[in-house]
């Protein structure tokens, strides 16, 4: 299923811009099947759709192709790349938005990330226009790669790719400090503590959340074990610690951010 | 077409969620076919979910897999579960947002539903974590089910799944009580009033429908019958009575709520 | 690839509107491949739509289906037609909405429109609304017409559907005036000045482009040209003269509308 091609952006679904990016693919492959992970990334925010992409990578099948266009720096300097992760193909710009969920494919398989350059114009649309790389460069490199031309034919290897410093927790005191990576539509607040992280503290005895100055205790299962409008800390579905409020938003209530701390200790400490 | 699989949620379109749970659905069925049917239902409002559910249904080929996951529940002891209904099946949480659709479609086709408790683990992704059983429990059960797998395989025969009222307007003294069900984009406002049951009233007389504090004379046709800003009472595309206002928003204008009550009567009365 | 049917709406993604659409169409013709344009179109502004689905139609295939129901008038006189230019088509209400997108073809690649009253209630869905003739008369229709049911079939020949006049900028004393016609998601400010029809300018000599009471001096080549929180004129993706913010929402700083005029001079004027 080589033919399936993923799209993550910053393009909303207003413009038309995602339809123009899958009429340009299906002119090369009429096969072409597509997903759309999300469109509303907030404009040009490449930390938000590295994000969303690592979340989304582990349940597609391994051929996919992925697009994603968070491109501040369009029609710059800055680089169309394709990395190669086993069977999995990620395309976009040079900025990072792909590097967090290539690296986490890359620990997850022992695959070894291939990098290249997307430059060879024979491959992009005839008239490139200095704002929309996703109409005119990506989306026609994907189509072709999807129709079998190889990543070699579409640009030069490369391995210097822009990579993000995935967020991580550190230890301080016995304590575990971690900050606010997203934020979900329900409110949810997630975390970048994952449950492996979590667990060295949970086996040592009762867990406080420290978040939006308020303290919660315990760890629940899920939301519906705490009562209507009261905050549970839980392990969430990108398997890391998030912050809910049952039938409310954990995110307005305790005025909380992307950004900010939170703390995990013990009870006694 | 058994890979026919709609999906409504209230998962929003910017977290991801519904792309992943296509991507799960893909790993297991490659030929699987999307459409979705909303994912802007309000977060956990079930009410709204079973009746744009319903509303669908009929409209789209019999052999569809329905999904619908509107579910303030997940992770907690309500069931989920499967009923088929001749050559459909509605996939979703034990919590009545089938039961809308389910019910009209059982007495349309005169079809007996048979319902299946999706209880059998070997169909669900390997880690099932307790806050989005949409990615790992229904959506790889209605990839399973869209290759061939027998309901009964994927789990235990029930059948008393939870079954919301419909909502039904009442009689009173001449008069034809509703209330207020849905209100679209444009702002009309849907009430339960069917067009059968006004067809009573309708043939004795010229009607009054009064909403949000004022008396609407007669029905109109269409939206365009009435002049721009004026209100129009009249049966609509899910076959209800609704009022609209012509280029303007009735349910802005008008002051009105979901659960707001509509009454309808002969002129004279 | 008779089966790709691209759908414009003003639906939204709330109602459930354009889920409906595919499943009538997936119902009479089961290969129906969708990409969705936009269903953003603000409710009822036919000039907006007209404009994207131009925009989009360059980038898709010949042999495209392009559905477009932008509809105040939907129920009332107004008829549905077809317009056919090569092997495109364009289905939709007879206001204009379809007409900058056919001109546009039909003068790019010479083929003459040829038109059709959709009139033939034998390719509706059996019962047909007033309010919804997205659901009951295009889709039906588009779903046949993929299927291979000729146009002469669905609907009577006609000459004299309603065509928009397309917005053009003037000449005035060696300045050049136009006007926005769209803004998209990021603010940036689209105008009617083509990039053809600034060249003669740009060739005399340094341009200055007047807008929301600022002059802007120069043309740059990309957003990232100019400085965080500077403004930018430039030839953006729709091949036309585009004002933007860099990391910012030129529309909203420059307080711009559609329709405020733009006047493009040389330096020395």
């Amino acid at each position: 299923m080589a033919n399936l091609i993923t799209l993550t952006t910053d393009f909303g679904q207003s413009d038309g811009f995602v339809g123009v990016m899958k009429g340009v693919i299906l002119s090369i492959n009429p096969d072409a099947q597509f997903v759309d992970i999300t469109h509303e990334i907030e404009p040009q925010n490449i930390q938000q759709g590295a994000f969303l992409l690592a979340n989304s990578v582990p349940y597609f099948p391994a051929a996919a192709i992925h697009v994603c266009v968070v491109d501040p720096g369009v029609g710059s300097e800055r680089r169309a790349v394709a990395v190669q992760v086993g069977e999995t193909t990620f395309i976009g710009p040079d900025n990072g938005v792909l590097s967090l969920a290539l690296q986490a494919l890359a620990a997850r398989t022992g695959a070894k990330p291939r990098g290249f350059h997307l430059n060879n114009p024979h491959y992009w649309l005839p008239r490139v226009s200095t704002t929309f790389h996703g109409r005119d460069v990506f989306a026609p490199s994907a189509a072709h790669l999807s129709r079998g031309v190889p990543l070699a034919e579409l640009g030069a290897p490369t391995d210097d790719w822009i990579t993000l410093v995935p967020p991580a927790p550190v230890h301080r005191g016995g304590r575990l400090i971690g900050h606010v990576i997203y934020i979900d539509r329900y409110g949810n607040i997630v975390t970048d503590i994952s449950d492996a992280e979590l667990k060295p503290l949970a086996n040592r005895g009762e867990l406080v959340v420290s978040i939006g100055g308020r303290d919660l205790h315990g760890l629940a299962r899920t939301y519906s074990d705490v009562e209507p409008g009261e905050f549970a800390a839980l392990i969430g579905s990108p398997w890391k610690l998030e912050v809910a409020q049952r039938n409310g938003n954990a995110a307005q209530a305790l005025d909380v951010r992307i950004g900010d701390e939170v703390v995990v200790r013990n009870v006694d400490r």
